[in-house]
């Protein structure tokens, strides 16, 4: 393993320069007193809704005057408009209606990953829930498609003839929503309506709705960590309702998911980095393929033309420089060594020789040109998909029993029980192929398998580890007996 | 999908009218001071059992003068009743007791499904417990009966010879647990000992001690919800130890179990709507079972014969009713569409396809008579009693990963890839076997899957996705392997 | 089942005698005001590690004059020793440092079992870690070890050429970590730099660091229980952060993990049964092996000398000294019985039987020296190691979704669908096996396994039940049915 040297980028300047935020704050105005509209539509919702009402009364909105008509109110021509009362109006708050006060912040999410979150058609995961566990029963679609993905990959929101929102987009708070206007995005998605609290956004629990589960458990790592039990501890001593919310200067207790990936931290240097709503500046790794990638690299295919051209160790010094408000750069250092030794070791040792085989398997013919009608797709597919991704995010957020045990514990005996010998009874049964193309597959597979087995972090399983190295964990073995009695 | 039409029953006047409230009340009476029985009590207890007495200290019912001697006196002839210094007492306060106060409470709870939880024997989970994991080692019974579903479900209080409380029912908390007294329920289940707070009661915690795990995880649902993520960070909002404890009128931040299923609410009518024991009031689908029902129709089989009157129709509206303190009608009504969605899907897909497979195994003796004792019959257990369930709960309370990752993902996963490869196999083994009984079962069976799989929505899994279907998403796969790579 | 007798050591005196204690103290000497040297780091760290100064501030050792140098001052000859600005420093503050002021709990914490935490060289855990999931491409060893067992376990330290600590070993905070100058431990294991905090290390969360997921999630079980509901509820009423933390003196309102285990009493007696870091002292099972065994025989086997000679029934009366200031006696005997109860039946009913067949196999050659390179020891493994842990753990502490559902719920469709068949087929497959040794061990185990399910609690499986069980079985099915409609 190289040393990573990429501590010599951290003097770079971070990408958020303080100018264009004054730039925005200039074109913002605010109103002076709440608006007859906004009055208009009190006079029925405090009793109609109250809490939405009491939520908003509880909300920066209400002092600065910002009321139900200031953000639903709608241009002619919108498709989701609708004459309420004498004013036009619609439902869904877009975040092209947020931006008319919240422009930096909009354009920021517009750059980032997150923007992109309802691109998932044609991904294995939109087959399962489309084809796999759906049917076509609800309006032509898959309920569990809309209860399920779009809750958290955003949904289109369709609207009804009659102007009303069709349920198959709506009640929706994805984040990748393609709203009514066109834009895309739920800000509600974090900043739940109607306090749009800012405390509430900082807190783990929010990104907790999305980010948990087999396949992603940020949340849970979070959880297990050194960061999330002082969090837990030290909750009152966040300052997690101040408005300026600097680590560093408000509050050193804990850092929340908010705190790490987008918000304002001093830097040792003395520099105010402010928050950003572009989560990926500070991450340096995609742990979502089979294989991780650079975010660079996969920002680009996905079309976000400027983080296309922000280095992953552009983005890993901006994570530094939060690191090191609370610990020393030699720490650091050896905290992303440790990182990216786990995704190094599941990369070579398991994800790289997983996607050599399932290509052979699918370039040879020996299974169908569909997924999941196999057992060894299944197989694979909870490999890189649940179990790879847990190893390598446990790692990246310090939970050993992620990384491990609900990590690659669970790859490790799901490749020697499960993906090998399904593997090889597939070489097997079509070595003897009349079809000489799959017959060749089956031997190339074959190799392929012997190949792998034969390097020396799979001799254990072949039986051919060395007799030093036998003799050597037989000892240890024997006197962990005596220590522990089994 | 018909656009459901219980709306139009919104003005159904709620059922629990508030006139029975006052006549209870003023039955009660209360203590002008604390008894000399009681003091005596103290006079050992303060030391003896320290946290008890504190505990009871900072209860409502310290300073309502209702103390030790009010709650454990016991009557002559009561099983459980022992002579303690002079008094007669008894050491578990059982709804019958409580009801000396809180009558109204009681009565509606043993209207009940939660005054229905011990009626678990005979069930295929008792089986589990008491045969397949247990053995007759305590007692007579199972240990593990006692230490996990009857602290739960309740266990029968036994009293011994010398009138202690035998071990097999005692520690238990459990719903439904049968009394010495003949009373069924633990109102400590939710009011624990000593503080009996409200405010505890309230919180989702509480409910969770059952409401957990793989087979009802409505804790983790809720959690994972906008619901829980409100919650959590407006803890201090929630008002959560006020007597009064009227949804939109107290508090508006967030909702706990209680507040839908069970609390006061202040309707947008203008109704105080108040609190009840009665938690199947406002729940309109029973998802216990493999296929779901009304609540009406287990209410009825469960000898709830208040309950069984209750359409869900009528429970919906309850329910909407307190929606609608916080969202719109057309936004409640969606959200219910698509609930109702899932179910269907679920059902339609899975569920009662199962339930048919399951009788010509069990009919056509292809299956011996005893449970779990075959493969096929732990795959369709956890299909339906877990993940059925999981996806299901997780719908109707908005957490997307448990809708489809713990749920449906998991259900459609060990469909094809274990339920229906064992069905088939159960059918080849025994399509020619001597007893003809079983061979035609076995056709039976096999004709059935066919017809099953050549249903549209399982076409994907025998190659006969239509071509245009087919074309469509393999092209969404290469535009989606483009912008990820995978 | 024997009744429990330990009641009657109740009266034995606590073993940790309050002598000591005030021994140490008077040992202790706090500077008067912070040190020139302190000062002088903090000149330059206050802007360079902004939280770690800021943490220290609100510290007890802020107000107690230990600041940077009394911690991390180093001898000349330590190995992790460097020259910082004239002054000789180590990174690592380890117990030894610690104990110059906390001497009495370092000595506790080194006759428990948390100090022998690093000792899993040549366990099957750390086969796992090293050989079945790693690889040797981290400096020699598994990067999945480092970021996984050792950050709980704790790692070897390992200082570089250059006087760095190497990413090896550090990050660590793994309870048994062996540091450079040979101390063992790692007092931030539990409290955390730099708030050092004592609230923060009674709380549940703390311990949850290491002690959860599927091998002991003593954390999970803890948050289902009446003692993790009472906590979350109560939380503002603990008295977390007061320096004295008696249970039945500063708080009564429910128990953390450390309350039970370790921290302060005060007994219905009026004894006071100080705090003490050694973590075994009330524990009376070692449910960590297949089959339950004492504490004091692991600990004997461990080499704690002083703790092998603390007897279980000792352990059991001082934790009962910690229950009864909330229950009474006969209830926590009762409760002692359920727990022991689950103990018996898992040991007699799996583990006896599962330790003796894989005995079988091993000593007969019926499968290879190498751990888990056949799919029987992966059944066998996690049948003991994670669901047999969960199910005693959960019966310790009185979860009942975890000593059931995803306990012996597991124990048993695992023992019955996977370990039962696997063993008939590896006996099948050996009988007529040309090596005689191998033919008779497969004799050998067929007879074991059928002796085994001869056994009454196992009739079932092989459709032995009485008819008279049968029938009985039967008739509450079809009552539960009519009452549940399956």
């Amino acid at each position: 393993m190289k040393t990573t040297t990429w501590l010599g980028l951290l003097g770079i300047v971070a990408l958020i320069a303080a100018a264009p935020v004054a730039g925005q704050m200039a074109q913002r105005t605010t109103p002076t007193e709440i608006s007859e509209a906004t009055l208009g539509c009190i006079d029925c919702h405090a009793d109609q809704t109250p809490a939405i009402y009491q939520e908003w009364g509880g909300s920066k909105h209400y002092r600065a005057n910002v009321g139900c008509y200031e953000c639903h109110h709608a241009e002619a021509g919108d498709p989701d408009a609708f004459e309420h009362n004498g004013y036009l109006i619609s439902i869904i708050v877009s975040p092209k209606d947020c931006a008319r006060c919240h422009g930096k912040e909009v354009a920021e999410f517009e750059e980032s990953h997150h923007a992109k979150a309802g691109l998932i058609l044609g991904s294995l995961d939109n087959f399962l829930a489309d084809v796999v566990e759906g049917d076509t029963s609800f309006y032509g679609g898959s309920a569990l498609a809309v209860s399920g993905c779009k809750q958290c990959h955003g949904a289109v929101v369709d609207v009804n003839e009659d102007g009303s929102l069709a349920a198959t987009g709506w009640p929706n708070t994805g984040m990748g929503r393609v709203n009514p206007d066109g834009s895309i995005g739920a800000c509600t998605a974090c900043h739940q309506r109607h306090a749009f609290s800012a405390a509430q956004a900082r807190r783990p629990e929010n990104c907790g709705k999305c980010h948990l589960g087999p396949d992603h458990p940020q949340m849970e790592i979070y959880e297990e960590s050194k960061h999330g039990i002082a969090y837990r501890a030290h909750e009152s001593e966040m300052a997690l309702d101040r408005p300026k919310w600097v680590l560093g200067e408000d509050y050193t207790a804990a850092p929340t998911c908010a705190t790490c990936h987008m918000s304002a931290v001093r830097t040792t240097d003395g520099k105010l980095v402010p928050v950003t709503h572009d989560v990926g500046l500070r991450i340096s790794w995609n742990n979502r393929p089979p294989v991780s990638i650079r975010p660079e690299v996969s920002d680009a295919k996905l079309g976000l033309e400027k983080m296309a051209g922000v280095d992953w160790r552009q983005r890993r010094a901006n994570m530094v420089e939060v690191c090191t408000v609370c610990h020393t750069t030699p720490y650091v250092e050896n905290f992303y060594e440790q990182y990216d030794g786990v995704i190094e070791l599941y990369d070579n040792k398991f994800a790289k020789p997983g996607v050599q085989f399932m290509k052979i398997l699918s370039e040879g013919g020996l299974v169908t040109p569909t997924q999941f009608d196999e057992q060894v797709e299944w197989t694979w597919w909870e490999i890189w998909h649940h179990e790879g991704r847990v190893a390598r995010h446990g790692a990246s957020m310090m939970a050993p029993d992620y990384t491990h045990w609900h990590g690659l514990y669970e790859v490790a005996k799901h490749w020697y029980t499960d993906f090998i010998p399904q593997l090889r009874e597939i070489a097997e049964k079509n070595l003897d192929s009349p079809d000489p193309d799959r017959a060749a597959a089956a031997k190339k597979l074959q190799e392929a398998i012997d190949a792998h087995l034969a390097q020396p972090e799979h001799a254990w399983y072949v039986g051919k580890m060395s007799d030093e190295e036998r003799a050597k964990r037989k000892q240890a073995q024997e006197e962990f007996k005596k220590r522990y009695g089994n």
